[in-house]
């Protein structure tokens, strides 16, 4: 069976534990601290008893997965034979730099070594490392084992190899890959959760509106299609011609409510270059009409899903 | 019973029709064109056994449902007895302008005139209506039926009566109301899809990701928790102190990502005026991780039906 090793037994890291042990690797787990990783051995069971519980796993699974997680007793045990490295320490530049220095002077050569951070570029703090070749912040979303996506995103420095393989891997274990072609503050996920933030404070700091009744326009909106489908694929169907029929309808009405400090962002001609094929290869502007009823019904199996959790809660 | 009448018989008149009809009211439509009319009668049960087969009816109140909505056979017959009027024409100032005027005329003189239009404000079609204290947006979005959220929309003449009118009518429908305190292009839902929209153009035109690894950042990630909470609930729950301690946290660094051109947007003092009281009368801080718990639960019972309906289709 083949290893990973887990540094750093946070939320974090305990989600990567959980995740990597489901999809058959064996995981060794270290912290600095040992109390840490003592406690986040003691979350493991109840973790996976939960996601049992909702069908997530089989309960006969359980001891299997609980089998392959273990403490390492020392960074170098944790990297031994280790095919890859997921770090998951504390969101500060300097002990990230020292953290990576650490496992880049003592883990195998091809082993790719992954961070988790939500905020630092890799390139931040990876430049001076010599094995900066194989770095790459590999980003989950808390908590990690709930949530599929996960952003992998290479510095200028990062082997082209290495990025292949932490997809690959990545996708054994059922992640959805968000792969970045160059590093942007935010990474995708947060920018795009920062850009609707921004405008809800603005919304809500000018008195329009309530922060309960923009929470509304989401959960019991916009959200309920994004928990089905992300927001291209939502345009793509939201007008009879698919994504450029849809900019054409209704880009230059978006763009007129002052929304966005980007002056270069042209809806339409990054429609034309980038969206319209890839859009119709997903979904055929013939299929459109078809591909609506399909929306509905899976949104209609949403709303049933909701109702019925509001009645058992 | 009391009756309402839907001017327009699109797919959002349609939608809307189905909505008063499931809640009891006497539903009278009309559309210019009788065919139209026609036509939308004829959608109107299969749509009712839709939302029958995924347990959002039953079967039996079918034929009560359908027996309230009826073809008028003219404005007039539409509007006769009629407690309140939803237009959903075509979103066409002018043909707006008229149609409401028109409606003003005809309504008796108490009856409020809520429109469907997505990105029209009212007072732009109604300045010079007579009984323009009587007329404001009512928008739902697309299909009305199968989202709860509207937003109600008053100009600076609508009467403060005509809006909480309109609002206890559509809480009575089931709807999740969202009161806007003063016109602002796009209202919220379009405001907040289109700050996302932005951001997406912008990440998928300049080359950092494609657009289908952007969706996976929504459809995996951000819009899992969006189907169960909104935006701001989101980030209460995301720091142990709660939205204050999140904006302390996070704030500075999304501010820093150069999204959003509002340079008068602060999130801390936002926050602190018109937040941190609100959100910790929705989940008081002290019950943060329990509501993580619970928030986690919810998750996973969402995770547990995205699985089911692959598994079906």
């Amino acid at each position: 069976m083949e290893k990973i090793a887990v540094i750093g037994c946070g939320l974090i890291g305990q989600g990567w534990a959980t995740i990597f042990a489901q999809s058959g690797y064996d995981v060794a787990i270290y912290d600095a601290s040992p109390e840490a990783a003592a406690k986040a051995m003691a979350t493991m069971e109840p973790r996976l008893s939960d996601l049992a519980e909702y069908d997530l796993i089989k309960s006969s699974e359980i001891p299997n997965i609980l089998a392959r997680i273990s403490v390492a007793a020392s960074i170098e045990a944790a990297l031994d034979d280790a095919i890859y490295v997921q770090e998951s320490g504390p969101e500060d530049i300097n002990i990230k730099t020292k953290i990576t220095r650490e496992l880049d002077t003592l883990a195998a050569g091809n082993v790719p070594i992954g961070s988790s951070t939500s905020g630092i570029s890799a390139s931040r703090y990876c430049n001076d490392i010599y094995g900066r070749s194989r770095c790459l912040v590999v980003h989950p979303i808390n908590p990690p084992h709930l949530h599929a996506a996960v952003e992998i995103v290479p510095t200028q420095w990062t082997d082209k190899n290495v990025v292949k393989r932490v997809d690959n891997l990545m996708q054994k274990c059922g992640r959805q890959t968000i792969l970045l072609n160059e590093e942007i503050d935010g990474f995708v996920v947060n920018r795009l959760q920062g850009a609707l933030l921004e405008e809800a404070f603005k919304l809500v700091g000018s008195g329009v509106v309530s922060a309960e009744d923009l929470d509304k326009a989401i959960c019991d909106g916009l959200g309920l299609r994004w928990a089905i489908m992300g927001p291209m694929q939502t345009i793509h169907l939201n007008a009879p011609g698919g994504v450029s029929d849809y900019v054409a309808r209704y880009g230059k009405m978006y763009r007129g409510f002052g929304i966005g400090s980007y002056d270069e962002v042209d809806w339409a001609s990054i429609t034309k270059e980038k969206l319209a094929t890839k859009m119709s290869q997903q979904i055929p502007v013939a299929d459109i009409s078809k591909a609506q009823v399909a929306r509905d019904r899976r949104l209609m199996a949403l709303l049933r899903h909701k109702k019925q959790v509001q009645v058992e809660t």
